[in-house]
């Protein structure tokens, strides 16, 4: 596995910067733009007048728009991947596992709310080879921490032997269309959605 | 209610066409050249000639790209609530009629692929508010005919006390969000899927 440079760490090239957290400000800004306005409709100008640096500091980190794009990308997929991990880490049983699971990516979804639609608008696009294998590693682990959930709660006895692939499918998909109605800030939270999505798909529809 | 008259109907305008269907056709191939070049990458020239057609005869029909656009997304939302409605007309009962809902659903979004990949991208940016009240009257009309299964089943006793908003949004979440990973034509029928995600949500996950 190539070490994803260009995504966990600035390339030093020249004198340091001296604005504390550059990537990560380039970063949130540039997510905020492309989330607003589109991939097209952001210049690299824009992008520095918003972060108030000058677009020679961008190129002290990124060599060019997209790799801004794909590299906000990899650092959601890590921050929900890690975000998630932890909310799962200690669990009472499946059930808790499960709800923990939702709810956590559904917070990460709120709170970076800016860069989870990037990146889920993005992602198929990708194409620096290198940050593509980190984003399908980062989306595999956490689609496999899914699916083992699931496979813990079969083999213990408290989930029924549904289809491992359908039901990771279907909590995914419902966690994942979120993006395309919930708007951040307006009453209810992400996670009291998913919470909801998670006693349905225990409990089911039959009574 | 403004009737929808751009939508519905040609405009006939000068002398008929003496293409069959074209009005359809030029629907047919601009879905199938959005859903592959977008709508920025999709040109009318282009278009008049995948169909065979002059551009003046394009514009015999539509007045620019735009409300060709639209067009599909009305086309392709009036035939998902046609479908959906024959299929669910006559049902044994709310179990039968969710299953069947979802798997004309599904078997709409493989068969009209194109138009509904259109769609989903599209709605969100309708402009001409005839189409775009059209559309919404036949997208709620779609939503408001899974609810009314989901509130006979919770009356009948045949499903628990569900919540019916979160129940219906998380039942099409699954179904919409197809469009990301399922392409037609290989393998498995996208109803299939569509089965197996109705029998997850009717049985639920625990034992």
């Amino acid at each position: 596995m190539p070490e994803p440079s260009t995504a966990a760490k600035p390339r030093r090239q020249g004198r340091p910067p001296t604005i504390a957290n550059a990537r990560d400000r380039i970063l949130d800004d540039a997510a905020r733009l492309f989330a607003r306005d589109g991939y097209d409709g952001t210049s690299l100008g824009e992008l520095a007048a918003s972060v108030g640096i000058t677009k020679a500091a961008i190129y002290h980190y990124f060599p060019n728009k997209q790799e801004i794009y794909e590299a906000i990308i990899v650092r959601t997929l890590g921050g929900l991947r890690h975000h998630v991990s932890q909310a799962t880490a200690q669990v009472s049983g499946p059930d808790e596992a499960l709800a923990r699971f939702m709810t956590a990516h559904a917070d990460f979804f709120e709170e970076h709310y800016d860069g989870f639609l990037t990146m889920l608008v993005g992602y198929g696009g990708m194409e620096n080879v290198v940050m593509l294998a980190e984003a399908q590693k980062l989306r595999d682990e956490h689609e496999q921490a899914l699916r083992q959930i699931i496979a813990e709660g079969i083999a213990k006895g408290v989930f029924r032997l549904v289809d491992i692939d359908t039901t990771s499918r279907a909590v995914l998909s419902m966690l994942n269309w979120m993006v395309r109605w919930f708007k951040p800030g307006k009453g209810r939270r992400a996670a009291s959605f998913a919470q909801d999505y998670c006693d349905l798909m225990l409990g089911g529809l039959r009574s």
